[in-house]
């Protein structure tokens, strides 16, 4: 039974909102009286169907129903989560709370995606104003984890657990902020950091291309996986925060900002910097520089998901509540032994293609890896019992490379056993996408004691567990395939 | 024949640059009074040579040797590079750079890592004033690439570039300021941000790990790979930067900053900050944080080489120059047909490792594939050659995994030809880290049309580069391991 997202004015914003729920298999009730709503929506879903399926090693849902709606009222029927991001004005945004709560369930929760108005400003007048809390997120919507949600004194304890339960689930990472304070946390130091480069631009000192440089080739990329003041804590060593401190806090005083002053928003600063962005960056259209943006936050959030570290780290949250409760969770005693087993499911990320355009080979491998990594997990042999000294190392792998397949698509492994006693584990994986045959990979495996890096052994209960799979698949014959040497017979 | 760099002033960031000019094989020598110096730069070269290594697919040069010297005059001798370091004060740097150009080569680059002083006062009452510059690093110096090199009007012009083109060999990306400023551009965003964010501390806001999340779980991700400029020309879609402007301008005016103020830095605040730094990431040691943070930055920078944008176009562009007149860089005809071609020299990067603490399964084939693209380079089947519609693709893969091999390992691949003709390839790749033979990969390949995903006659240039290579070869014998299946004789 799928789950229902009203979104209140599209965009960038409620498109992106509308993807990361749809891209979720919520069903999406858009209300946006731009009659360019669908366009820019449908312009947007196609960025997140490219990227963000990628992220995790488990398929997501299938994709919910985006519809439009003529009138608040109906967007908003048997919606449990709604998103205003209509224009920043407050009066625009009283008018549409009113007929939102005209309409909606009590029980659902209205989030705002205002970057600038706090919620005791928003809940004025409401109708109920505990259901109303700022849930401002960060652009790409569908990607980026973080959502500053303040509910204000008036918020409703309850309904801030929900929130949060729902954003999570969601992929993303709710900042509950307990005091409400003008453009939350995070616009602050993007709104500081803004002022302090205009300046810069406007009295020659750099380029919009050298101060993007600057971050990007610097402190930009330490602030992707630790912020600032984790990032100072290290840098402070062994002294610690205190003598970090100790050595800064003097530089507070220095004349090195010219923060006390805004600078004048003229035709001619406007000019300078928008002729110095097209010198920087005019070389990409928009929608190129978007899917070069989107691929490289794939790339980087799954560099730190295989770390475990940041975003990254949400991803792999994300993807054991995913797992649970389903095939792709399960252990040995509550999977069939005599079928192949569901070793995965799973959507090509963004980053596995190569020049060829097509999942690169080496990647064909690294699935087949994790498959085997999930069928050890199945069996027993899962990071506890890894962390407790016993392993299995592959010895011989075989591919065979039968069909091309493309970001974005579906692919499922199913895994034989071929052999299974003692210290041998002789897998067979078939990858499919759909019905379409993508390629079998054949491994040989030795169990081994981490500590003499020798074959061991495994514990009894993983070797039950594998002999019970060996004894079941044993009545599926030889797989097709398998037991090939590269100029063997087809 | 080693060239030299003099480090003046050790630390994080004076054992930083010495760590990244002896990994790059420069011979090192280092002057610094403090006692404890020799241990806390082994500490900084210990954490380089784990993580800067496997930046690029070509191993780095071998390690220049690093000495410790008890006088200024001794460091300097023979040094064509003097980076400065020692602490933030003027009288000290002066009369530092009095001693360095009492004895150094006149025509040696002398940097100094200053955050704070401009190059006009550091050149104050210098023999040389065109000879010192500002050469401000990131930490961890030895992985992010950017210095903000300012030279000011002094600064010698032929001198500022033979100091680009040396950071730019080390992987480095000078970004040279024409115009001096305090704090030069980076760490003005840094204090600017520093600032907001003590308020948002002190006013019991947001907590140092609310701050933290707020950043790398929102925008810090998005600027490790485009800057301030760049994301909000995206953000504004096809209405431009003016457009974007227009509506961010406005809020200028808002009262969202309490940056007019600076925060009193009492006993009480910082013990506030302390604690929350405590709270948030005391769970780990500072050594523990500075390997994590180098892990992930590893992992990340290498994402964004793979999408050759950002950090990682830098990391390419170094690795050509490094391959260039290198075995490595070789074409076809510059090569001898009649012994196993070198296809991969590199050092195994942080990221490739496993669970079981090796390098795990399915980088032998990413490290194979990677060797199989470079032959294909060799004989001409490069990326002007894959653009025009040609290429080869992997059809079936036999690796044998023979033994174990850790992160910052250097390993070797060479590869023969065991069938080359017409549209056919049959490669066999031996991996070795020194005589220790690691793993065999062997692939066939067909040459295919990218158009019509069908096989396809290579161009005469190729075929005939790949014949030559398969005739030369054929008198060394079918390589051990050549030919087997899973299950087949040992």
């Amino acid at each position: 039974m799928s789950r229902t997202a009203a979104i209140i004015g599209g965009g960038v914003i409620g498109g992106g909102w509308a993807a990361r729920f749809a891209l979720n298999g919520w069903h999406v009730r858009v209300y946006d009286p731009d009659p360019e709503a669908k366009r820019k929506i449908g312009e947007v879903m196609g960025n997140a169907r490219r990227s963000l399926p990628g992220l995790t090693d488990v398929a997501l849902p299938a994709e919910g129903k985006v519809s439009f709606h003529a009138a608040i009222a109906e967007a908003v029927a048997g919606a449990e989560w709604i998103q205003e991001s209509v224009p920043e004005r407050l009066e625009v945004k009283h008018a549409t709370f009113a007929e939102v709560q005209a309409d909606c369930a009590e029980r659902a929760v209205i989030g705002s995606s205002t970057s600038g108005f706090k919620p005791s400003e928003l809940q004025q007048g409401a109708a109920r104003p505990g259901q109303i809390m700022v849930a401002h997120p960060f652009n790409p919507v569908y990607l980026l984890p973080l959502v500053e949600l303040v509910p204000g004194d008036a918020g409703e304890a309850a309904l801030v657990e929900q929130a949060k339960t729902t954003l999570s689930s969601l992929g993303m990472y709710p900042l509950h902020l307990k005091k409400e304070i003008d453009a939350h946390v995070a616009d602050r130091f993007l709104e500081a950091v803004w002022r302090e480069a205009l300046w810069l631009v406007k009295d020659g000192i750099a380029t919009t291309e050298e101060i993007d440089n600057a971050i990007r080739y610097g402190f930009g990329i330490r602030w992707a996986q630790m912020g600032l003041f984790e990032t100072y804590r290290v840098a402070g060593g062994e002294a610690g925060m205190k003598h970090f401190m100790a050595q800064f806090g003097p530089a507070l005083k220095w004349p090195w900002t010219k923060l006390m002053d805004v600078p004048e928003f003229t035709d001619e600063l406007v000019d300078l910097i928008a002729g110095q962005s097209d010198a920087q960056s005019g070389a990409y259209s928009i929608r190129e520089l978007e899917r070069i943006r989107d691929n490289n936050l794939v790339t980087m959030m799954r560099g730190l998901k295989a770390q475990d570290w940041g975003a990254g780290a949400l991803l792999n949250a994300q993807e054991s509540e995913m797992r649970a409760g389903t095939a792709l969770g399960a252990r040995a005693a509550e999977l069939p032994a005599d079928q192949p087993v569901l070793t995965a499911r799973r959507t090509v990320p963004l980053d596995w293609t190569d020049y060829n355009g097509h999942m690169t080979e080496s990647r064909y491998l690294n699935a087949f890896a994790d498959a085997t990594d999930r069928f050890m997990e199945i069996i027993g042999s899962d990071a506890e019992y890894i962390s407790s000294g016993g392993s299995y190392f592959t010895a011989e792998t075989h591919i065979r490379h039968l069909d091309e397949v493309h970001a974005g698509a579906v692919i499922k492994i199913t895994t034989q056993v071929i052999l299974g006693e003692g210290k041998k584990m002789h897998l067979f994986h078939e990858m499919r996408e759909g019905e379409r045959l993508l390629a079998t990979g054949e491994h040989f495996l030795l169990h081994v004691s981490l500590e003499t890096r020798k074959p061991s052994a495994p514990s009894p209960e993983i070797e039950a567990a594998l002999v019970r799979f060996a004894a079941g698949h044993a009545a599926l014959g030889r797989p097709e395939g398998a037991g090939r040497a590269i100029g063997g017979p087809r």
